[in-house]
C-alpha cells in the first residue's frame, strides 16, 4: 500500500463508527476531522464527497460486522444444526463497531435518503439471505430438511427476527430481546428436521 | 382548542413526516418551517427548541401508527386468534405516514442519539410489549395456551420479527419479507394451543 492508501484506510476506520452512530445527516464533516485530526483539505484529497467517504464506511463496517457475526463451521455439520450455529453465534457475539449493527442502521437512515447508501444496505442483506437461502437449500437437497419448507422464508424470518430484537435490545440496554428471539428461531429450526419415519416412542421405554 | 394551540398541533402534523423521514439530525428547522410557512420565530413561540418539536412529533407519529396497527377485535376471540389477527393487520395495514415506522426509526435515530427521544422509543416499545403479554397471559389463564409459554418471549419474537421485516420490505421495495414473517409468526402462535388431550385421529374417520 502506498502511503496515500494507508491514509485512506485510516480515515475510513476512523470514519466508520461516526457513520455508524450518527447516520449520513447526523455525521459531519467536522466530526470526522475531529476523530482523523485531518483538515477538510486532507480529506478531500481522499474522498470526493461525503458520501463516497460515507459508502465505504458503510462497507468497511458491514465487512467487520460479518467476520464478527459468522461462525466457525465444523465440517460434516448438517442444515438445521448450521442454521442454529449461525443464530447462536450472531446472538453471542459483540456488535464489530459503536453504533450497532451497521446493516440495520444504514437501511434505517437510507431508506427515504442517500441511494447509494440503500443500494449498498440492498445488497448487504441479499447477500445474507442468498447464504442462508443456499443452506436451507442444500438441507433440502439432503433430506435434512422436510420437504416444502420456503427457503426465502426461513432466511427473511431469520434476518428479520435478529436484526428486530437487536434493536429492542439495543432500545432497552439489556439482552433480553435477542435471548428471546433465538429460543423462538431455535424452535422454529428444529422443526424444519423431517418428522422420523416411525414414531420414536416405539423404541422407548 | 384556541388559536394558538390550533397551530401548535398543525406544526406538529406538518413535523411529523419530517422527523420520520430524516431523522431527529437529518431533518432541520429550515425543513420545518418551508412545510409549515411558518418563520422560525414563529416556530419558536411554540416549541422552545428543536427537541422539544421532534418529541411532539414522534408522539403524534406514534399514536397515528398504533391507532393504524391494531386492528378492530371481535368479543370473545381466542388469545391465539387475537395474536393471529395483530400479526395479519400489522402486515396488511399501510404505513401511517411517510417514512416507515416511526418506532423503528426514532429507535435507531436515538440509541446513541438524543435521550427524551430514546425515552419515548423505549416507552413505546415498552407498551406494545405489555398490550402483547397481557394477551398472552389472559391465555395461559383461560388454558387456551400451553403451561410454560413465556409471554415475554412471544411478545419479543412478535415484535422483533416484524419491525425486521419491515426493515427489509422497505429497503426491497416489496413486501416478501412481510410476508414471510407472517407466515412463520402465524405458525409459531398457532402451536401456542395445547395439545389435545386426545388424539384427535381416534375421533376421525
Amino acid at each position: 500500500m502506498t502511503k496515500g492508501e494507508i491514509t485512506r484506510q485510516r480515515i475510513i476506520a476512523e470514519a466508520a463508527p461516526i457513520f455508524n452512530q450518527r447516520g449520513f445527516e447526523g455525521a459531519s464533516m467536522q466530526d470526522i476531522m475531529q476523530a482523523t485530526g485531518l483538515e477538510k483539505g486532507g480529506l478531500y484529497r481522499h474522498f470526493s464527497s461525503k458520501e463516497e467517504l460515507a459508502v465505504e464506511a458503510f462497507q468497511y463496517a458491514l465487512d467487520r460486522s460479518i467476520r464478527l457475526k459468522l461462525p466457525l463451521v465444523p465440517p460434516g455439520i448438517s442444515a438445521v444444526d448450521h442454521l442454529c450455529l449461525l443464530v447462536e453465534h450472531f446472538v453471542a457475539s459483540k456488535s464489530s463497531l459503536p453504533g450497532g449493527c451497521p446493516l440495520m442502521n444504514t437501511a434505517i437512515d437510507s431508506d427515504d435518503g442517500n441511494p447509494a447508501l440503500r443500494d449498498l444496505a440492498r445488497k448487504g442483506i441479499q447477500n445474507w439471505q442468498t447464504r442462508l437461502i443456499a443452506i436451507v437449500d442444500a438441507g433440502l437437497k439432503r433430506g435434512e430438511i422436510r420437504k416444502g419448507t420456503a427457503s426465502r422464508r426461513i432466511a427473511n424470518t431469520i434476518i428479520a427476527t435478529l436484526e428486530g430484537a437487536l434493536m429492542i435490545t439495543r432500545i432497552e440496554g439489556r439482552s433480553a430481546a435477542l435471548q428471546d428471539a433465538q429460543e423462538s428461531l431455535i424452535d422454529m429450526l428444529r422443526q424444519l428436521a423431517p418428522a422420523p419415519s416411525q414414531p420414536s416412542g416405539l423404541h422407548k421405554s
